[in-house]
């Protein structure tokens, strides 16, 4: 990939948590580009073609996997960037899921259980709309979740989220090093443009299904949703499954960002496509004479 | 439970590996006991008792669920223990999963995946009959199988098993974290009691189908497999997720001390039946007059 786009994506990832604040990161950058629609809409096709490409040796080798995480307030683009980016990839390589409040058999088992029923196989790439972070954001803001639950409560003590985010950074460390690439995104909003946007889906009849009356009361959490995300991805950020905090006020460069880490991610693990051995190349040769003179 | 049988069952706990070594394990242990057939019969059948009383309030108060690893070598015992232990507990909350060598769709995961779709829901006891150590047992007496897997294969370094006895015992954390109690128990059977085992299954017709030849095979690896089982117990005992080190020569105190560990573990959650609010009271009353007068 080129060096320029490289040290654009260097400035978003965060490798290691010890010294990470949210506030440092501002949802309206740009890194100084400033793209016309048409422009950054042919650069993001230049880039799904490309993760396609990956896409298809990733599925031949059939060893590495991806795992793409997006988490975010409502409104910030997680849809749309999943639309955009992964539209033009082979969807018989690619899966994606939803976690939504979990259903009463799900809470009948350790929160991770349903997740790894959507771990992507080898040579898949699995996209988590919201994933297994929502049980240290939103239970975090909203403790009453846990109590509800039922999951024995002398097990929900005061360090309940720092021993989560400790088991959360030990599942990731275990899935890289069975394979799975792990690469998570906050999508970073402003509340401004939230409001923008909320405004945009209320006003729009078209865009009316978007918006739920609950969205804005987790909009009154802002600053407890911040300190949550500020708390998991200083605790969760790795070299192996490092977060990215993608601008997320200007859609253009959300999707640009995202189709880029992924491709440098994928770009690292030299995919291609499997060789044959020898006596499959005679066996080859044997058929391929064969249909010639058929 | 009784003072002396908690005493005995300390023997055979490790909840700290740091000094844990194998070969200080007599696997003809009775811990002084020498019950005739009928009295250890008679006792385990009121164990049994016992921990189907346990296991209705478990189920009940559907809070807790308990994960049982059985791991031994062949002939030590493990499918009669489950089979004289679990019978006389009501199936309905029990669940007993065998972990054989992994399909090409669950070699496509990591390796926990499988053992996930079998986890026990809350309010139930989980069976393991081997389990995901083999993944630090069997493959490292046959470093060939991770290299015939399609993991791919710069993640199989020389520190793999050290890195997997990691992630295991992170996971066992996490899950403890979540309400499930796990213990687990290797059943030690010395190599001569294994042999009169094996030509017991050999000779007696009725048993025979009980024997394959690959047994033999892994009866050669003794060594390696007791230095594997050494290296497992050791960066795995915990409180959280102790393991027994049960003597397996002696069938009947296996099955004694499998029982009373597990009694032991239960009694300690103070499980009770939900008590019903004074609004269902009232409810039941209005039903019990109404039925009374029908």
């Amino acid at each position: 990939m080129k060096k320029d786009v490289l040290k654009i994506l260097k400035r978003y990832r965060v490798t290691d948590g010890k010294k990470f604040r949210l506030k440092d990161y501002d949802p309206a950058d740009t890194a100084g580009l400033d793209f016309k629609k048409k422009e950054a809409q042919e650069l993001l096709q230049t880039g799904v073609k490309r993760l396609a490409e990956l896409q298809d040796k990733l599925y031949a080798q059939n060893h590495w996997s991806i795992l793409v995480v997006f988490q975010a307030m409502d409104a910030a683009g997680k849809d749309g960037t999943i639309k955009h980016v992964m539209s033009g990839v082979n969807p018989q390589g690619v899966s994606v899921a939803s976690f939504k409040a979990p259903s009463a058999h799900e809470i009948n088992h350790d929160y991770l259980w349903r997740v790894n029923q959507q771990l992507p196989e080898r040579g898949r790439i699995g996209i988590f709309n919201r994933s297994y972070y929502e049980e240290v954001l939103v239970t975090r803001v909203h403790p009453e979740i846990l109590k509800s639950q039922p999951l024995p409560q002398e097990l929900v003590g005061k360090n309940v989220y720092d021993e989560r985010l400790e088991d959360i950074a030990a599942y990731e460390r275990y899935l890289s090093r069975q394979g799975t690439v792990v690469l998570k995104f906050f999508l970073n909003v402003s509340q401004k443009e939230q409001k923008r946007r909320f405004l945009e889906r209320i006003e729009d009849p078209s865009k009316n299904w978007k918006f739920s009356g609950s969205d804005m009361k987790e909009r009154d959490h802002w600053k407890e949703y911040m300190a949550a995300y500020n708390s998991a991805i200083s605790a969760t950020a790795s070299k192996h499954a490092p977060w990215y905090v993608v601008p997320a006020d200007n859609k253009w460069f959300t999707r640009l960002i995202v189709v880029a880490a992924m491709i440098e991610a994928m770009e690292k693990l030299d995919l291609q496509y499997p060789t044959v051995s020898d006596e499959t190349k005679a066996g080859l040769e044997t058929a391929h004479t064969k249909l010639l003179n058929d």
